[in-house]
């Protein structure tokens, strides 16, 4: 089943490298699993009518015994999101360790999936957990969701950092800088850190990524500035974005009222945990807003992304079911477009303006910034954790390649950065760290309640059907092969029918006349006969309009 | 037909307001009509299928015995790549103005478009051209095209400058800087520029952009540093970098070899008008390239924007048909993402990451610049130009909104600005700018030879069709409602048939049980039966996995 030996110990990322997204990785030490994170991805625009990516659980699946617990760094969909399916598809009952407000984001999910009685174990940033002969510490670092850890996974050979998606932010809201003396305590060890996971997304940014602070002087000066209506919109699972909202909201004397979904939630959850201080009495029933005068109210929505179905593009349509924005509105999106949603965004963006409202958006001010590092606290990172080997992780290849460049940079040697695709396991030893095999691993489609179930041929047949439509031709025979009727030529999605009976009933004649060919041949099998439907309805299709449409020819026997 | 009166002036965009691309406006004086520019616009992706989108002509064509000429400001795609459907369409017969490289372009897009015969009247920048009644002065400006000229036209009350796409390059490659003493001596002129029709496209951008001539810096860099093959990918019309590259690789002694057909027939064009200055043999065939040595070859490609057909596409795909990227190749895309093409760039630098080779990029270097004016630009030209009255152009909303602030601050009132809309007759007068009518305007989709045939109904459709599929159930009936044979259920884009075998047997059993009961309800009706068919279909599917495929129930009668 498995290359790794007593005193092996290997890792497995079954997700997010070569891709942003996904996360998910399998530490194996002698013959045991240990999983890191297992989060979604979501679908690229080609990915037609796909809700969701989750990774391939091959790998675990078939190796479910050794498998002794699944620890989560935060409570981001990328990192969490996949969690139900791995647990309904495995049917795993190992202990789940994370962050208080990682595991209840988890609780809210696994009870919409109704998956109950799982061992979800509640650890505080500094904590050392054991399970089997695992050693995991959880580090306290910075990120946009609160409770973000990094990990210190104990090997035989030295603990292994797993950075996860981090920054490091030295006036963070909270006040709890990341765990520097941890990192550094590490690095001095001995024989010291055997190697780096870290976080790629921002490898292009040089510097550092600005302070989660800013953004609270940024909303401070909008606030003070506002005489009318407030609308901030922004990701629900940015928990101290929100305590910043909120405080603005508390010294400018405005209520708070909450629309999406999700920020519903979310804010529930982060109150309830205690990660979200806002009096009870600041927060108003989004119905009773119209009871408020315009300057004592903040609008806290999701639709950040432009996502068609989120609250605050619902605003920007004019169809919110309770909100209309006005002349005099503030709304301000403090989030950076993920990338694939700036047309999105760009057009709820256009629409709020139509609509009088002056919006305030990340390209023409600093009501956003990343959670991230960019590439002094990346170099940081390392010179902090003086790892032997260093494995990008959270990029695309052009992120793992570049901050393996940066690495080499900090004096890291090329032969000990290894540059990770899918399923390949990585294999440490005291002198080297390379790849010993490839195991399952790659991208699962979630349409529906469908897991799997839609892969190439569908999604092939998706696309031509999206570009110019499908013509089904219907002909009924009798069992000696003479056509009982039909024709019937039906299309969708190709031309408009009403101004183009012409061309179709032209197409009927071509079909007609191709069978009529058939006939004098002697020719009845049914594949032929549709082969001959296919080809002269192509031809004459790609000729009259230059467009192919996918044809299907349906013969019913009588 | 229209509200214009003897002795009115107005202005009507037909494109290029609300949007990016697909620019074309009318000027409208007295009873004559000139038309500028016609551009097409790139389609968004939901415009499934569409391959190009196109102003609505009506107004022109129910006008064409008024329209006089056809001025155009520069070669881009979006400001002449709609005439050849415009002539087509009206079949005009009116001269058409443009720079020589402008027509030049304009005349290879009328070859392949087979249209002959027309009367294209070269002008120079400085130029003033009389017809009829108009008067247009061409008047230089730099952008990311050489030969590129805003328009002063000449009206009653005084001359409109259009500004078309520009910005103010102080040290411009060819020489030429925009003729600012012109646009002043417009501006100090009695009775003073009536308006001005201004580029909004980077009007969210601070300051002023950079010069041409610094990415000529960087590409000097890039060159003395590679030791092997440099490949360079632009946009084929920015006939200014690709001589910036032809210098370097003068400089560095190397050869260029071209690929990609835009890019081939752009230098050939601009060689032959004097545009491009490359001697003869410094250009190579690229099937001779293998006779070369790595470090005496440049390859200058199309591709810049990921473009799946595109060279450098294919190379980093490893599928064009000679250049295999190795190992030591430089790779640089000189060009910018256009907004919805970020993914497809970031996936060809990924490949092109994994094949070997060093790319660079814009986002990490400063290999492009753009060619529209910044907010102290377009400060600049409101300022020398002094115009009574403001139209941002070339923008969506939120760029013409932000571009009518900027006009404020610099001193422009507000009630002498005018936001437009597709096919607002904008009217001036000596006191007032304001709309008096809506002339029937909008975008038109190009999809293979049709025009104008693919609307909503037929989007509609190929994007359900590209969601969840299509459902085929077909049905023979005897003409007293007997079902001969059938149901049949043929599936495409739904769930992959061999793992679903289930499914389908189960939805099949579920359409045969509704129409039992049709059967013993009497129910005959072709409409009652297929409404059956679909609903009972609908709802088992969606229970069962949560999907919505079309589905198209077909009843054939014998």
């Amino acid at each position: 089943m498995s290359d790794n030996k007593i005193g092996d110990v290997s890792m497995i990322p079954l997700g997010g490298v070569g891709q942003i997204g996904k996360n998910m990785m399998v530490l194996e030490v002698n013959d045991e699993l240990l999983i890191i994170d297992a989060g979604v991805m979501f679908p690229e625009n080609d990915l037609l009518g796909i809700d969701l990516v989750i990774p391939d659980f091959t790998y675990v699946k078939e190796n479910k015994d050794r498998v002794k617990a699944i620890v989560l760094t935060h409570g981001h969909e990328d990192h969490i999101g996949a969690m139900p399916y791995l647990l309904k598809e495995l049917d795993l009952d190992v202990p789940i360790y994370g962050t208080k407000l990682t595991l209840g984001l988890l609780e809210g999910k696994l009870k919409e999936h109704r998956i109950k009685d799982k061992k979800l174990k509640v650890v505080n940033p500094g904590n050392l957990v054991k399970v089997s002969s695992f050693e995991v510490e959880f580090i306290k670092v910075n990120h946009s969701i609160a409770d973000t850890c990094a990990l210190a996974l104990h090997t035989p050979l030295g603990p292994i950092v797993y950075a996860s998606d981090f920054k490091f932010d030295q006036t963070p809201i909270d006040g709890g800088v990341a765990d520097f003396h941890k990192l550094a305590e590490l690095g001095d060890s001995e024989p010291g850190v055997l190697a780096l996971f870290s976080d790629s997304t921002n490898v292009e940014h040089e510097g550092y990524t600005l302070s989660e602070k800013i953004v609270g002087h940024t909303i401070d000066n909008i606030f003070r500035g506002a005489r009318e209506r407030i609308i901030v919109a922004t990701f629900a699972s940015n928990i101290h974005r929100v305590q910043q909202i909120a405080d603005a909201a508390f010294k400018y004397k405005r209520k708070i009222a909450l629309t999406g979904r999700s920020m519903i939630n979310n804010v529930e959850i982060a109150r309830r945990l205690g990660y979200l201080t806002i009096a009870e009495d600041m927060i108003v029933d989004i119905r009773d807003c119209d009871n408020i005068p315009d300057n004592k109210i903040v609008l806290l929505t999701t639709g950040s992304q432009g996502e068609p179905m989120a609250a605050l593009t619902r605003m920007s349509r004019g169809d919110h079911y309770h909100i209309k924005i006005d002349e005099g509105d503030t709304v301000v999106i403090s989030a950076s477009a993920i990338p694939g949603n700036e047309k999105f965004i760009g057009q709820t963006i256009n629409q709020l303006f139509e609509r009088g409202a002056n919006v305030i958006y990340e390209d023409v001010s600093g009501v956003h910034v990343s959670g991230h590092a960019s590439q002094e606290e990346l170099k940081l990172m390392i010179n902090l954790t003086k790892p032997k080997y260093l494995v990008p992780t959270h990029g695309e290849y052009r992120h793992l390649y570049r901050h393996a460049k940066l690495a080499e940079e900090v004096g890291i040697e090329s032969d000990n950065i290894y540059i990770a695709s899918l399923g390949d396991r990585i294999k440490f030893t005291e002198d080297r760290i390379y790849k010993t095999e490839s195991i399952k691993a790659g991208d699962v489609l979630v349409d529906g309640l469908g897991i799997g179930d839609v892969g190439n041929i569908v999604l092939r047949d998706r696309r031509l059907l999206s570009e110019d439509g499908v013509i089904i031709v219907v002909l009924t025979i009798d069992n000696n092969g003479n056509i009982l009727s039909g024709p019937d030529i039906v299309t969708r999605g190709f031309v408009y029918i009403r101004e183009s009976e012409e061309l179709i009933a032209e197409a009927n004649s071509r079909v007609e006349e191709a069978l009529r060919k058939c006939e004098e041949n002697k020719v009845t099998e049914w594949s032929s006969l549709k082969k001959t439907i296919r080809d002269s309805l192509n031809n004459y299709i790609y000729k009259k309009i230059k467009r192919r449409p996918m044809i299907l020819p349906i013969i019913m026997e009588v």
